[in-house]
């Protein structure tokens, strides 16, 4: 399809929405997004289909000329907005409205040996996943793959705490994390576990090569049978004070361990 | 005050408390801790004074022995307990008015150089000061400095963040965030700002001796003339797609390479 052509269809599906107004979710298969950095990303990932912006005029000229000129929006006040997203979501001025994204494969995001990837056991709290995700694309991984049943689906307070990079980090949704990880290791990648209770350090267990990050839940950790798939078990160098970091902060020392394990500048 | 007095006392200033229920805030001078990591913190901290604590039967339970036998608590269910906090707090069955704690003074957290100290700059949402205070637990910091007019309040949302950390962390707050700065170099800290338009990397510019990591807001970093006050500027590592990290991930980033830097196990 042309760029003009897909602009019209768009316009078109924007037209025939029906529904979901004041109840601050989007129809099925569609995701609404707020918040400047979210929705600017958003507009500027062709893989994104979008059906329409709500905003201010405040909203509006923050995209700083990102929006297409003939883009299918709807100005209204802050109050309006609110009235569209989470209960107390700070939206500033932008709401999107756009289909899901696309499913990614395993296949899809495996072979660049320099690239991370982050593996996420049972993290449902979408400000947590969002953390990760905009740590993820900071430490240039190459994805995160969680299991279907046990991760938060795209949502808008994720996306907002991704500050963008949901739109840029692939997310592969697997039904078998284990089997996932099995792939991996027959991809050759090292598999590390993060695990309070192991021996060996992150620093200590970091391979030279193509490395998968596990992280579990906090408090409950990885599961049993994700924590055997790994290749090795490490722990952050944490004082017995605190039993876990937040698990976002502890990917954002893992993706920076990994990225700073030969970079020039590292510790060495 | 001996321990049974100061215990009666305590009793008996939770028995004239008036009001508040219900208003989802504590009174002046005190502060509603929820969450089971720290609420068992602040009954553990003897610098705390603890007016009364609601609680559901599995509360206490997960409390697991800590509440001394004659503290006075009042039981309550899930419902009411929800109207004692912020709206949706995860209160797990435990609500602890308590005085908020005394003033920290820069001088009494000073000296340790093994040690670093936290500086933020305008870093005012609570879930991230919250998980600021949890990592510079887990990594041992110091404490934790920030200036009055620009720094949360101690809040119930505030040390859930922190999960016990509140308690654990020395947190020193200044008129003068500049001045404190300059209090710290005449100390003998290197201090060190964390800029994303920095030359050097964090790694690059990281001392062996004392430091201080200054950490701005996000989207508007530091301040200039907190900036001016830093012996040296450095950067994360991170890739062009993403303009910066949550700063609670890029806090606990510092921290790591700040711990990481000479210990054994470390990238050397």
């Amino acid at each position: 399809m042309a760029k003009g052509d897909r602009k019209r269809a768009m316009r078109g599906r924007a037209g025939r929405m029906q529904g979901g107004r004041g109840s601050g979710r989007a129809s099925a298969g569609q995701v609404r997004l707020w918040g400047r950095h979210a929705v600017e990303a958003a507009l500027k990932n062709p893989e994104r289909q979008h059906r329409k912006l709500w905003a201010t005029r405040e909203g509006i000229e923050s995209l700083d000329g990102e929006l297409p000129p003939d883009f299918p929006v709807e100005y209204a006040d802050g109050h309006d907005l609110a009235r569209l997203v989470a209960r107390d979501a700070p939206h500033q001025g932008l709401v999107l409205e756009c289909a899901a994204l696309e499913d990614v494969f395993l296949a899809d995001v495996i072979g660049d040996p320099e690239r991370p990837i982050l593996v996420l056991d049972q993290v449902t709290d979408p400000h947590n996943v969002g953390a990760i995700l905009r740590s993820a694309a900071a430490f240039d991984a190459a994805a995160i793959v969680t299991q279907d049943r046990h991760a938060p689906p795209e949502s808008g307070t994720l996306a907002k705490s991704a500050s963008g990079a949901l739109e840029i980090v692939p997310w592969v949704r697997v039904v078998n994390l284990a089997r996932a990880l099995e792939e991996l290791a027959e991809a050759g990648y090292w598999r590390i576990g993060l695990a309070g209770e192991a021996e060996a350090t992150l620093a200590e267990a970091m391979p030279a090569g193509p490395v998968v990050l596990v992280l579990g839940a906090e408090g409950e950790g990885m599961r049993h049978n994700i924590a055997a798939h790994c290749d090795a078990l490490a722990k952050l160098p944490i004082s017995d004070a605190m039993e876990s970091l937040n698990v976002s902060n502890a990917a954002a020392i893992a993706l920076y361990a990994a990225a700073t394990r030969s970079a020039p500048g590292a510790d060495c």
